[in-house]
């Protein structure tokens, strides 16, 4: 699969009022930022839960040029149809480039690993 | 990890008034039949979409002893903690043993994945 390079990924999660919940997208964040630093990814809620994508693109750093929002979805629905390009749109800059990307869930490597899950249960080694 | 050996795994998503939004999961499970057999496996939603997890669990066949219930989800909220473990636990009977596992997405195999995803979008290679 082609993959771009960006100066910056922001991981955004639907969000929720359950405190506990939003843990695991934490965790995946504080890997990604311990391995790359924290100028080079973010973590944004689509709703519920603080802080917002559009909070988020507004304080990154001025020398980020190339943003990937990579959703922590396994599906597309109609959040990230509608709601979440449009709010994209609008928070596009001449000096910023903003790029939604597909579902994490969908990228290959991540289906790979899911039917190796359901391998491993069923007892299956491949 | 550890891993136990099920007789059957059944794949748990959300669901959705979406048609579109379930295809990755059925896909899932598509991949899942086809290398395991339809004997093995099924797809379930925990509302909105058909067929449910009662329906499933009433459905498998008299063969099936062991069943582990595996929520395709990346974190645990409300669902989680209480319908389904209440569900899990009225449809299990003396013959048939039924686990509720760890959402998918809290699997070392998954988070590595989306590690590496992160990784290659930001022009990193491992």
């Amino acid at each position: 699969m082609l993959r771009k390079e960006y100066d910056h990924i922001i991981l955004l999660a639907h969000g929720s009022p359950d405190p506990t919940w939003k843990k695991p997208f934490e965790s995946l964040y504080d890997r990604a930022i311990s391995r790359f630093g924290a100028e080079r990814s973010s973590l944004a809620y689509m709703e519920l839960t603080e802080p917002s994508l559009e909070y988020v693109v507004q304080h990154l750093d001025k020398h980020v040029k190339k943003v990937a929002v990579l959703p922590l979805f396994f599906a597309v629905g109609r959040h990230l149809r509608h709601d979440v390009p449009a709010q994209i749109e609008s928070l596009k800059r001449d000096d910023l480039e903003i790029e939604l990307l597909s579902p994490i869930g969908e990228d290959d490597i991540v289906k790979q690993a899911m039917d190796q899950v359901i391998a491993h249960h069923l007892g299956q080694n491949n």
